[in-house]
């Protein structure tokens, strides 16, 4: 049984498919999403294990093609629906900043924060809240310097790579969810915020938002 | 004044320089070494600072461009330098599955062993050797678990992915280095370890090797 449009495999709240779910949105790509509930742990269920033997969301199918990984996922969609908007610019200098910029994101920060590595902190090394909220905005920060350097470099331009919306924006709306949801201080990335805010503003970016998913609680 | 040929600023050990220099070699790319010294915090000066706010190894300059993140760094070599080898396939689900093998390793499990989050473990949380070795090995053994799942789907092939090295195989050298580095069990990923025999016997990848490095201790 083939599905008749592509299927993403979601948890609402997660920052890996809420990227994907931008990226879809912004392709005009016509896709259903299939909840998957991280805090039941139906993620490490035989059946979510069947499609990722990693138990983590998101998954993308369309057809006989299942592949995990956000970053590799919005690749993937970019060279496959070649119409529509560009997730990355043309020049090969400028793909590489975009890429960094995400990577800034996607690999130096995001694993660290994860659900999987805060409960580690909690359950094997025993660290209390406190020290593991410190922990996360640690990273944040780290993270939040780094991609506001880089923005001070890319210049003006709406987005944080010029006029349209690529990769680096789509990284920066999960990043900036999990940011104010944890309560990381701000004040010193104006670049990132109004870049971000530029984002959010874009119905692509809101359709996908965490708190409008079909599986978010009421 | 410019760089007659493109300079990588590395570190032996790292692994995110280890990929890059694996990457120049099988293009054929001609470079130079400029090490930097993680140990006495060379990447935390001024100096380095400038080329990279983030402070972290591989840098790639060629001439204006100053490029950072390892996976960026190897995709725009991919892309600058279109004859020779290419570093992904050409078919679009074929790169997805790469790139997504690649992303296990260099985001899902790297980020969470290098350095700094080693340095935090112990500085900031107290956490004592032994335990920061049972994080070190337990997040390996989810990502080479993983790892070796993908390379049972991607079938036979002398590398991870058919006839030819890819970024799979790549990033593979750099987990593989830190996995016999730090004495990782190995016993249940038997594609994973045929896999990265094949490619350490490949000269791009021997010449790439941390321990011979010109910055390698004697």
């Amino acid at each position: 049984m083939t599905d008749p449009v592509p299927v993403l495999f979601s948890y609402y709240r997660s920052t890996a498919a809420y990227r994907v779910r931008i990226a879809l949105n912004l392709k005009g790509v016509n896709y259903t999403i299939a909840p998957v509930n991280l805090l039941t742990g139906e993620h490490r269920e035989a059946a979510f294990r069947e499609l990722n033997p990693q138990g983590l969301v998101p998954i993308y199918r369309d057809g006989d093609l299942t592949l995990s990984q956000s970053m590799a996922i919005m690749e993937y969609i970019d060279e496959a629906f070649p119409d529509g908007l560009a997730l990355l610019p043309q020049g090969v200098p400028e793909r590489a900043r975009v890429r960094a910029f995400c990577n800034v994101i996607a690999v130096d920060t995001h694993p660290l924060n994860n659900l999987r590595v805060l409960k580690y902190l909690e359950g094997e090394l025993g660290i209390a809240s406190g020290a593991r909220m410190t922990w996360y905005r640690h990273w944040m920060a780290e993270g939040l310097a780094a991609c506001e350097a880089m923005l001070h470099k890319a210049g003006p331009g709406a987005f944080c790579f010029g006029d349209v919306p690529s990769l680096a924006d789509i990284c920066l709306a999960g990043h900036m969810f999990n940011a104010e949801r944890f309560d990381c201080p701000l004040g010193k990335f104006p670049r990132v915020v109004a870049r971000h805010e530029v984002a959010m503003a874009h119905p692509a970016f809101q359709k996908a938002h965490p708190l409008r998913q079909p599986d978010c609680p009421g």
